[in-house]
């Protein structure tokens, strides 16, 4: 007889994700021995290590990238056996949306070498996933960089469950815990909890607007024929994630020491525009990827009533699961 | 027969002793294929990944720290067979003192997620690495943090030549490629380069007084049984390296939220000082070492006469090698 799941289902908190990102998974034992900072709201919590393996080992996976490992076809495919794939499928075993310990909404919690501040990533536009966005952004101004329409960038954990965001906060080295980058992190939970305890008593005002910044596209540096990269980011880049950048703008140094402006960098599919906002600028994990940064636009899109009533139902659901 | 070995041996330069250290084996890629910057003073370099394995895979090393493996005992233990201790073997035979092609300096050259901006490394108090090292003080006013004494931390390389110091440039995240971090490593390297030459020449004229970080101690986080951190780095420390620490200054943050001092955090065989200089603060590598910090005492030595005649005598012997 199968176990009988809450009415309402969880919110899944992961840490860990990617084992070197070392916050989240401190902030998991904190509130595994204190959860009062989180049960204000009445919701049920799952907190779950990501990937306990790599976390163990210290490495962002063992056998590939977790938070690429969420591909319906790759989950379906049974010649993928890989650690990562696997514990995909536990986690959606367990808390997926039809799992035995059902979860319908999914936070995963990251960090990052890039300059990002306290942000949130947002996959696609789910109105569930917009409306929790806009309601953080008007708590705490965090800003949005909404991936979409990526094919060489899939399988992200969220995807997989009926709403989720990415928290992800930075500059903090791999490996290093900073009491600065915990904090912040917990603040945007604290606040995601808000959000959804506001949708569910009816209470939730959303702001007009939803500030994001839509993907274009990446750019990766020149490389050798080994792979190692044939010139260095410009200086002038560094930590500037999220500010204007023109077809002007220095981007790269060459080996001469002269400077590549982003026109001369841009791959041929990114569409034009006057300016550019980069994110994701040097993170250390990307250059297996081939991304140095990556390209938005900035847009500012009206908050459509649709959105709010899909988060309110969500939440109301929620709050008919069974307390942490 | 063996190969004849040039007369008075090359400076070993090193990059990549730990593989996810990026700047300085992109370095060596430079200076292949371009070494005019670093052979204007006619020494023989030899430029080396220290660990190409540890490189590749992305990783501070395979089996155990590269930068740990050249101790005496370990390497002629015949049961000793990691990866690491291999590589010690096969760089000693190859361009040690007594190797085929062989080195009498070692430069190594780091970086680390700590702001140690700038600086050397110096292992003990050989007087040929002290004049080096007031030589570069002297010329680019890098600190110098003297590691000696420490039972728990042996092994490093530049310890098996007979003269050999890390220039170690921080903060910049492990995996990270950062313009600047190699820019500061070359300019070190050069200036070395240069304080080699003087010295060869007869021209070198040392400060009066070497000023020194001297290594007395390292701190760690408590933890929890099992191994986790069970407080926080105090947001007053991060970033604080060389900058002078007293006893009631705070170091951790404890769960409930309140500064612990140094005073508290203080292991029992550590001399009392009224004024501490912490380094490698939060360095992402040294977690597993147990090291939150290190804490030194800054002096001021006398510069000895000694000392630059063995560098005028190494750096003359260095001169009569076979060019790059």
């Amino acid at each position: 007889m199968p176990s009988e799941a809450p009415p309402g289902g969880s919110i899944l908190v992961v840490g860990g994700t990617h084992g070197n990102e070392r916050h989240a998974p401190w902030l998991l034992e904190q509130w595994r021995a204190d959860p009062s900072s989180l049960t204000d709201h009445g919701f049920a919590l799952e907190l779950v290590v990501g990937n306990p393996a790599a976390l163990a080992a210290g490495r962002r996976y063992i056998d590939r990238d977790l938070n690429r490992s969420f591909d319906p076809v790759l989950l379906a495919d049974p010649q993928q056996q890989s650690l990562e794939v696997l514990r995909a499928r536990a986690l959606l075993q367990r808390h997926g949306p039809d799992g035995v310990a059902p979860a319908l909404l999914a936070l995963d919690l990251h960090s990052t070498t890039a300059s990002m501040g306290n942000s949130l990533v947002v996959y696609g536009r789910r109105p569930c996933d917009l409306a929790l966005a806009a309601g953080l952004q008007q708590r705490l101004g965090l800003p949005v960089y909404l991936h979409e329409a990526d094919a060489a960038q899939s399988g992200f954990l969220v995807e997989c469950w009926p709403c989720g965001v990415v928290i992800e906060v930075g500059p903090v080295p791999q490996g290093v815990l900073r009491a600065a980058i915990c904090q912040q992190t917990q603040r945007a939970l604290e606040a995601a909890l808000a959000v959804l305890a506001a949708a569910a008593a009816g209470d939730l005002r959303l702001p007009p607007q939803l500030v994001v910044h839509r993907h274009l596209g990446s750019v990766d540096l020149p490389r050798r024929d080994d792979g190692s990269p044939a010139v260095l980011l410009h200086p002038n880049l560094e930590g500037a994630d999220w500010r204007p950048l023109r077809s002007s703008d220095p981007v790269f140094i060459d080996r001469t020491g002269s400077p590549v402006p982003l026109g001369a960098a841009l791959p041929p599919h990114l569409p034009a525009q006057e300016t550019y906002w980069p994110v994701f600028i040097n993170e250390a994990a990307y250059g297996e990827k081939g991304i140095a940064f990556s390209l938005t636009t900035k847009e500012s899109w009206p908050v459509q009533q649709p959105w709010l009533q899909d988060l309110v139902s969500l939440s109301r659901r929620l709050q008919r699961g069974e307390p942490l």
